[in-house]
């Protein structure tokens, strides 16, 4: 009989990257700047009542490189919610200072061999999880090998859980240290996974992703897409990348 | 003897993926704006005109992540109609607000095994589907491996067929869930299809998609494009995307 | 020995896709419009004066989807008149319309099989095709595999005539429906050739395609760049695309 | 033991592609078109005063399709004096007209089978080639494919020679029709090789091309970027682009 | 038991590549041009005096081709610091000419078989090299295959340090002439390593990696990205660029 995965949905995450218009920043006179900072932090104070009322977080980060300058992360109980988001961001006086730059959709997985998460606080913990304030973060979506030799889906599911259990050892040993959420995103984005990754140093993130390399589900099937680094900023923070 | 593949064709789709230029609608005056939306109104206006007709549908979307923020879903029954389309939307006052993005074309299909559908109502239902006026769509392009060891084109028509049968199975589990729309675009477009589903809520997409992946014909063969998702939006909820 | 291949060229072509600046056109004032669409029309006359003179032809199409709104087709004796024909488009007032999208140039080409042309009428009307004035094109460039198992260069020269007989049978059923242009671009282009086909309906394109999919030429050895499907435009739908 | 390759370097070399922004040119008044033909005359005189000098040689290519309008070929006898080249044509108020399109930087190399090119004037003239003034260019990047069972760095010398030697009798067929430069690039841009042939006809560019493919090297071990071909312009030609 | 590698790491580096735009320069009044000149000139100077302060190092060169024309090197002991720098460039009033082109994020890493680096000032001193100050750079990044047949990350260990200990044997034929800096950047950014070679002549870069290309690691195992040739510039080179 054909195997038949099952999952277990929580949050769904929007990482929404931007660019920084600094061109556009530096030709406004005052009164325009201040408008258009007076719009974002109508907009994070929204986004903080919203995570009072326990219906998501949304966290920024500075991005180093070009493919971004900030990354808007948001946990949502809904994908409407998440569309709410993002077209806020770009609806108000600031989005003229925030050009999209990269985006991707997915929703927290777990797999069915943890059993049915809804009774279990530990298991709800993980669904729905609370992006750290402070500290570091990593992203990247990837995918699993499908060709005739090494195909992820074409593999006994023994093989499968074999690996994904060795995969797992390693994520434990930095437990304390990261903290991942990872998302499921077939159907829903380019990819089929997104991992985000949170840490007190980015180092840790270098580190783990190089041991797990050379771990079997990674080294001979992983295909891993674009990786954006970034360190967290509070509205302050965020306010002072434009004003300096 | 060699195979020949038999098809019937029905509706010609546009998948017309935009984006909002919100820059540009900000610096709008009022009038100005009035008068962009006023254009949008009258467009909107026609397709549900024609669709009254019995000569199409066009249904619009609000997508998630970076690459489109608007879906325009046009179903005709001639290219020409299609041209039509999307040059209105382009060249009306409102144009200016909706960049293009992403696009599809390609054509609702049957195979020949389903015989003549001219006669049968069920069949011509397919062949000319009417896509919901709520929800969520998920489209995606995709196409067939070709290469020395998995090629599907190159395979006995006996496999192929046993294979659409398994994947069809899946499918057909998610009827009353999931409406899909196949499109052949070969000679139309850059991938070999398309596919459109509709649900009422985006999991259904995730969890069909992730199934499917371990079926032969996808896990094998399937290989896969962009995937966009989004929520369908009436008259309103579309201009409140700029307004507010 | 080693096997030379012998070709005969015919027509220098040029496909230039551009898109139409919508938003640029809007904002000139009525003067300026007018401006941009006289030395449009001066430049049409020019190209069918220069098909009168027997000096090649030059084809307008709209063309669906995103990756081009427009494209200008133009066979001509020389590569100095491919230059003419892209440069002129650019350098009119009306260039400012039409920014380019994409483009190709290739020569159409015959095998040495076909013996000398110069002194067959049905040759040199192969060579020298005349495109249809109405009705639909699809243009796609395409390259041949050159991997380790399927290698089109290093298969003996009677394998590949073998399949490039079967390839021309479905072709020849599609005569009279389907009329086909291909032309030589290695050394000229980023693909090895182009083929540009010419119907009454788009449907042709899609059907035609789909059964040679399942040929050996194509389903093993074909390589598929982007697909480009248009409608003929001539003068006057032309300036209505723009004014409505 | 293992493979040491040596070479000898001749003339370093810029292939700088740029557009011409037609829109940018057509705006200005005809002192500002003055102001900016006049400096591109003054930094013509200066590449042509250079070559006088015996220091390098400057071509100028009008190029067809949508890749780049033009191509400024520059050989030089350092690094230095390329990016001279390349910052003197962005800075001047003609820069304006050309945004960059393409570019690539190799380095004219001889094999160390040549034995010492400096006492030996043929082999200098191949490291210091003269670009004709006249006639048409095609450029094109390559490298050499590097598969598990077909890795050009990983055969015996002698395999690599005896395919080596096989190409060149090819080359040697098209003396006096064409004339080749080969420039290596490991190490300097994102390919291995660039080839640069000069012809009065740019069929020959695509006979050459086409009889090389079946050729071992080029069939089994070439992989190649994309291909530029343009006719070389004086001056008044040039500048006759833009003012028609 | 699996394989757990370890590394030490030193310098956070950026390599920040940006385009100068001449357009909106040119446009600038005198003025104008010096307010941008002088933020520049305070910039460099605190990069200067951080230099000073033992917190790093600054370098930037002038880079050759379309891909970009600068490219600001950074060595810093955090990631915060590389973020300081890289939104300080694009906050100054001089970053309107600079619009970023390309950026990658990597740490110095030295393999565990060194030993603990901490003790050894050798070490040290290649976890923190010091840039030099004159001379050419060239940056790429690159990865190690894992396809079935050839899997750097699932070999035996003594494989992989056989291959290393001949790669290493190549680079010290260079030393004196190259200098070498590596870093790791596995989970920080889109390739696995970067690096980064100075020389007083680029073509040692040719060379070097040319004879790279022939060992096995390189031949078999190496995936290269974009190569970025550039010369170190002072201050005053720097505004040359720009002044003419």
């Amino acid at each position: 009989m054909r195997y038949t995965p099952k999952t277990y949905e929580g949050y769904h995450m929007l990482h929404d990257f931007r660019r920084i218009d600094f061109s556009f920043w530096r030709a406004l006179d005052e009164h325009e700047k201040q408008a258009r900072l007076e719009s974002l932090r109508e907009l994070l104070t929204g986004w903080a009542e919203l995570e009072t009322r326990g219906e998501g977080h949304s966290r920024i980060y500075a991005v180093l490189g070009h493919k971004a300058d900030l990354l808007f992360l948001h946990y949502r109980k809904s994908f409407d919610a998440l569309l709410d988001a993002q077209f806020a961001l770009s609806r108000i006086p600031a989005g003229d200072l925030f050009p999209p730059a990269y985006g991707y959709y997915s929703v927290v997985e777990l797999g069915s061999h943890t059993g049915d998460p809804s009774s279990d606080p530990k298991l709800m913990a993980e669904l729905y999880p609370t992006p750290p304030k402070d500290g570091y973060v990593v992203f990247y979506p990837m995918s699993k090998k499908r060709s005739k030799d090494e195909n992820w889906y074409w593999m006994p599911q023994e093989e499968r859980a074999r690996m994904m259990r060795s995969h797992g050892e390693i994520g434990r040993k930095y437990a304390g240290t990261i903290l991942q959420v990872v998302g499921g995103s077939q159907g829903l984005d380019d990819w089929e996974w997104s991992v985000t990754l949170f840490a007190d140093d980015p180092i840790a993130f270098k580190k783990i992703v190089y041991e797990m390399r050379f771990d079997e589900a990674s080294a001979r099937y992983g295909l891993f897409g674009p990786f954006f680094v970034g360190r967290a900023l509070d509205e302050t923070q965020l306010e002072r990348l434009l004003t300096g």
